[in-house]
C-alpha cells in the first residue's frame, strides 16, 4: 500500500520560517499563484512533503525536538509556562499560528491551551490547541479485531496529515497494539493520542471486571515511554452515574465509558481511574503527557443529548481538571457526540464554565441520527458550530461511522469535511488572517484564474477533476466562463463588464448617479455592451 | 439513460392517507421494521414509487388536481385562504405535514407560507413552504449551452425527488428551453420553478440591453401557460444599487442579477422588472404562480456577505412583497449565497422583519470559499443553521458548484446533504414529530437491528454497502457488534449488559445505590459479566 507517492499538492512548495535559533524551522505550505502572488498556509504534512527529505519508515522521522526543553521529569510545557519560560516548542507553535510566543506561553499557563508533546516523542512538530488559536482537527486511525494491518495504519496517518489532520489518535484494539503504535509514533510529525484502557482490557482477556489500577497504570507507563502525546482517560464515569444511563435511548456509546461502567457495576466500587487520578497526574506530568478527559457518558443519539448522565460526568471532569492543574498537567476535555443544533452552544458554555476554560475537544457532534453513510456531513454541521462557539479541536467522523472501519477514501473525506468545519469556525470567530485564504480563492474565481482556484482549494485534484469532467480542453482553464452557465450566462463575466464600466465612470460615487448619465449609458451601448463572450466552447 | 429502475427504496411501501374526499389521497413512505413496527415518512417521489403506476413519459403524470380549486383567474391559494376557504390543495398539504388544514389556510392567508401550484400544473402533489412547516429542499436541474439533453434533465428531476427534493427548478439556458420545460412539467409531481429572464435573454440573442418589458412579459406568460409553479424575478436589482457592487470581492454572481444590472447600466434606467412589477403581479395572480423574489445582489464570497448591496436589495424585496400581497400573490424571498456562520442569523432576522415574514428561500449559504468540490458540505453547514433560524426552503448546492454541471451522482449528493440540513433544522426548531425518525433509527442501532438501521437511513443502499465492505457475511447483519470496534469493544453491547443489570436491580433509583450493593455486584460477576461476546467474526 503506497498511497503517498503523490504527496505534494499541486503548486505547493514547502517553506520554513526560522525562529530565534536555527533549529526552530517551522514548515509552511506556500501556494504560488499565476499572478505572481503566493498564499502561505499552515502545514501539518511533516517532512514527507519536503523534497529534500527521503522517507525511511524503519528509521523514523528526524528527532526534531532532541535537545529542546523536554526531558523526563523536567516539567510540563505548562510548568515552564507558569514560571514564565518560553520553550522552543512554544516558539515553534507560535510561529505556526502567527502569534507572539508570549501569547502561547500565557494561554498554556492559564490552562486555556495545551501543547501536546511527550518528552519521548521528539519527532513531533509542536502545535498548540486552544480556543484562541486556529481550530484543530484530529483523525482517528487504528486497527480492530476484524480489519487492517500496521502498514495500513501508518499510511492512514500519513494520508490524514497530508489533508490537514493536526493530530491522530491510534485507537487500535486488535493484535500487535504496541507494535502498531511504535511505528505510528516514530513516523508521526503530529501529536499522537491513545485510549490506554483498550490495551489494558486486552491484557485481562477482555474481562472488564478483571481490570485493576495496576494493570492500567503499567499500560499507561508503557505508552508514556513510547511517546504518546495525549491519552483519553474516562475518569469521569463514576459509579453513581451509571444508573443515569439506564433509561437512555442509546445507553453508553463510548467504548472506554462502557468498560468502566461495567467495572464499576461488577465491583460496586468507585472507578479506579477516579480514585487514583492523582497518581495518574504524577505519571502524566513526568512525561508531559496531556490529559484528554474522556466523555464516557456522551450521548449516542439526539434523544440523549445534554442529559443528566452527560452533565453529571462533565461536572466531574471539571473537578479532575482542577486536580490535574495542581500537578501542572496539561488538560483537554472531551465532548459529544450526538447533539441537535439548538443544544450545541450549551455544551461549550458549561464545559468552559465547569472546566476552567480548558480546551474542549469534541467528536462532531452529529446533528441528526438519520443519515448513516453521511455522518461526516451530519457531524461537520455540528463541528463547525461548536468550533465557532469555542471548541479547540474537532475529532473527525468519517462516512463509515456506525457502519465500518474507514479506508483511505473515508479518511480523506473525514479530514476534508472537518477542515471545512474548522475553517468555517475560524472565520466565524474572526480569527486574524483566516479570511485571507477565502479572499485569495474568491479573487481567483472572479478573475477566472482557474488554475489558482484549483490550487487554492482544500482538495486541488478534486476541484480540477470536476471542472475537467465537462470542459477538459486546456483552453477551458483560461476561459471566462464554465460549464455551469456557459458563456452566455456567466454572471461573473457580465459583472466584470459592469464593474469596469461603473468604475471608469465613477458610478461608485453617489453623486455620479445624477446628471449626464444618459449620455454615458449610450456610450456603454455604443461600445457594444455584450453580456457574453461570443465564444463557442465546443 | 434509465436511472429510475431501482426506484423504490428497500423495505419502503407507498401508502396513502385519504382526506375529506376520495380524490385527496396523500402519499407517504412507510418503512416496515423487523420488530413489526413501521415508520411513516413524508414522500416526495410521486407516482413513480407506486407499484400500481406504469410511467409513460410521453403521456405525463395523472392530472391529480383537475377539477380542484385551480382555474385561471379563479384566485390564488392565498386569495382562497384570505376569504377563509380551505381548498383541496390546502387539505392535501396539511395531511402531508400532519397539521390541521385550518393551520395551512391561516399561514397562507398571513403570507407566512406559500403553496406553489400553477393552475396549469395539475400534476403536482400540493405541498406548503413556510417557516412553521417542515423545512423543504429544492434541487436545480436544467441544461446549459455546453451540456446535457432533455432526457437527462427529466431523469435528473425523477432522481432528485426519489431522494427527497420537494421542488425542482429548471434553470435551462441552452437549446430547446421550452421543450425541456414541457417534459419536466408534465412528468413532475413536485412544484417546478424557473428564472424567466434566462429564456427572455435567449430571445434577444443574449444582448441584455435589447431586453424589453414586452419580451420578458411574453416569456413569463408562455411559462405560466405551461404550468410553472414559481418563478424567480430579480426585481430588486435597482439602478442605484449597481454601483454598490463595484468594490466587492466578487461583484454580482447571480445570472439574473447580472443581466438586469447590465440592462440598467446600458439604459441608465430603472429596472423594468421593478417599474412593471404590478403588471407582473396581475399575470402571476391569474395563474397562481408564486413569486420567488430573486436576490440578484447576493454575496458570492465570504468577503461580500451582508454588505450594503445585499441589504439594499433586501429592503426593496420587502417593498415588492407588500405590493404582491395587494394582488393576493404568493411570495417567497430568496437569500444567499456565501455567508460566514456568525452572519447567518442576521440574514433571517432582517428578511423576516423587512418582508412581512414571507417564506425565506436560501441558496446554502456556503460558510467558506476554500473548498470547491465540496460545496455541498460547506453549504450544508450554513443551510442547516439558516433553516433552524427560520428559512423555509433550502436550495441545494452540489459538489460541482463553481466547477461544472451536476451529473446523477452530484444531484444525489446535493439532495442528501440538504435533506440532512433540513432535518437537522427541523430537529433544532423542535418540529413536532421530527425526532421520531432519529429515535427509530437510534433504537434500531442500539438493538443491533442492522436491517432496520439501513432501511431507516436517508440513503439505505449506501449505509448497507458501507457495512458490507468490511463484514459482508449475512450473519454480520444480526451480530451484536460491527467492524468498527469488533466484538470485544462494542460499547453498545457492553452497555446493554450494564443496562439490563441496572434495571433488574433497580439501580435507576437513587436509594438503590446504598446498602446491599456489594452482594449484587458479586452476583453480576458470578453470572459471568463478560464485556464482549466470545465470537470470532472471521
Amino acid at each position: 500500500m503506497t498511497i503517498f507517492d503523490d504527496v505534494v499538492l499541486p503548486a505547493a512548495r514547502k517553506t520554513h520560517l526560522t525562529g530565534s535559533r536555527p533549529d526552530i524551522r517551522v514548515p509552511m505550505r506556500e501556494i504560488g499563484l499565476t499572478n505572481g502572488a503566493a498564499v502561505v498556509l499552515y502545514d501539518t504534512s511533516g517532512p514527507y512533503t519536503d523534497p529534500s527529505f527521503t522517507p525511511d519508515l524503519a528509521a523514523g522521522l528526524p528527532r526534531l525536538r532532541a535537545g529542546w526543553s523536554a526531558t523526563p521529569g523536567g516539567g510540563t510545557q505548562r510548568a515552564h509556562a507558569r514560571r514564565g519560560a518560553i520553550t522552543p516548542e512554544m516558539e515553534f507553535a507560535a510561529i505556526r499560528e502567527g502569534v507572539p510566543p508570549e501569547f502561547v506561553r500565557d494561554e498554556l499557563a492559564a490552562g486555556r491551551a495545551v501543547l501536546p508533546a511527550n518528552v519521548n516523542h521528539p519527532e513531533t512538530e509542536p502545535m498548540v490547541i486552544g480556543r484562541n488559536f486556529l481550530v484543530k482537527v484530529n483523525a482517528n486511525i487504528g486497527n480492530s479485531a476484524v480489519s487492517s494491518s500496521i502498514e495500513d495504519e501508518v499510511e492512514k496517518m500519513r494520508w490524514a496529515i497530508r489533508w490537514g489532520a493536526d493530530t491522530v489518535m491510534d485507537l487500535s484494539t486488535g493484535k500487535r497494539i504496541s507494535e502498531t503504535r511504535e511505528w505510528i509514533l516514530r513516523n508521526s510529525p503530529v501529536p499522537v493520542g491513545t485510549v490506554p484502557i483498550y490495551q489494558a482490557l486486552e491484557r485481562v482477556g477482555g474481562r472488564a471486571e478483571e481490570l485493576t489500577w495496576e494493570v492500567y497504570r503499567d499500560t499507561v507507563i508503557e505508552q508514556c515511554e513510547q511517546g504518546v502525546d495525549y491519552m483519553t482517560v474516562h475518569a469521569g464515569v463514576r459509579l453513581a452515574y451509571v444508573p443515569l444511563t439506564a433509561r437512555r435511548k442509546t445507553g453508553i456509546v463510548s467504548r472506554g465509558g462502557s468498560i468502566m461502567a461495567a467495572w464499576c457495576l461488577a465491583h460496586h466500587e468507585e472507578s479506579f481511574l477516579y480514585t487514583r487520578f492523582r497518581e495518574l497526574c504524577e505519571i502524566f506530568a513526568h512525561y508531559d503527557v496531556t490529559f484528554s478527559l474522556g466523555d464516557g457518558l456522551r450521548p449516542g443519539s439526539i434523544a440523549d443529548a445534554n442529559d443528566e448522565a452527560q452533565l453529571a460526568e462533565l461536572r466531574t471532569l471539571g473537578e479532575l481538571t482542577a486536580i490535574a492543574a495542581e500537578h501542572d498537567c496539561q488538560v483537554m476535555v472531551e465532548g459529544p457526540g450526538h447533539v441537535p443544533m439548538h443544544k450545541i452552544e450549551e455544551n461549550v458554555r458549561l464545559q468552559q464554565e465547569w472546566c476552567a476554560e480548558a480546551p474542549f475537544y469534541t467528536l462532531g457532534p452529529l446533528t441528526t441520527d438519520i443519515a448513516p453513510g453521511y455522518d461526516h456531513i451530519t457531524s461537520a454541521i455540528g463541528a463547525a458550530m461548536i468550533g465557532w462557539h469555542g471548541t479547540a479541536m474537532l475529532c473527525y467522523v468519517t462516512p463509515k461511522e456506525h457502519l465500518g472501519l474507514p479506508d483511505r477514501d473515508d479518511v480523506k473525506a473525514g479530514v476534508i469535511a472537518y477542515k471545512i468545519a474548522a475553517h468555517a469556525a475560524d472565520l466565524a470567530k474572526g480569527h486574524p488572517g483566516a479570511q485571507a485564504w477565502d479572499d485569495a480563492l474568491s479573487e481567483a474565481r472572479f478573475e477566472f484564474r482557474w488554475e489558482d482556484q484549483f490550487n487554492l482549494a482544500l482538495d486541488p485534484e478534486t476541484a480540477r477533476s470536476f471542472h475537467d469532467e465537462t470542459l477538459p480542453a486546456p483552453a477551458a482553464k483560461t476561459a471566462h466562463f464554465c460549464s455551469m452557465c456557459g458563456p452566455h450566462f456567466c454572471a461573473m463575466k457580465i459583472t466584470q463588464d459592469v464593474r469596469r464600466y461603473a468604475e471608469e465612470h465613477g458610478l461608485a460615487e453617489e453623486d455620479a448617479l445624477t446628471a449626464g448619465m444618459r449620455e454615458k449609458a449610450e456610450e456603454f451601448t455604443r461600445r457594444g455592451a455584450r453580456v457574453y463572450l461570443p465564444i463557442d466552447p465546443a
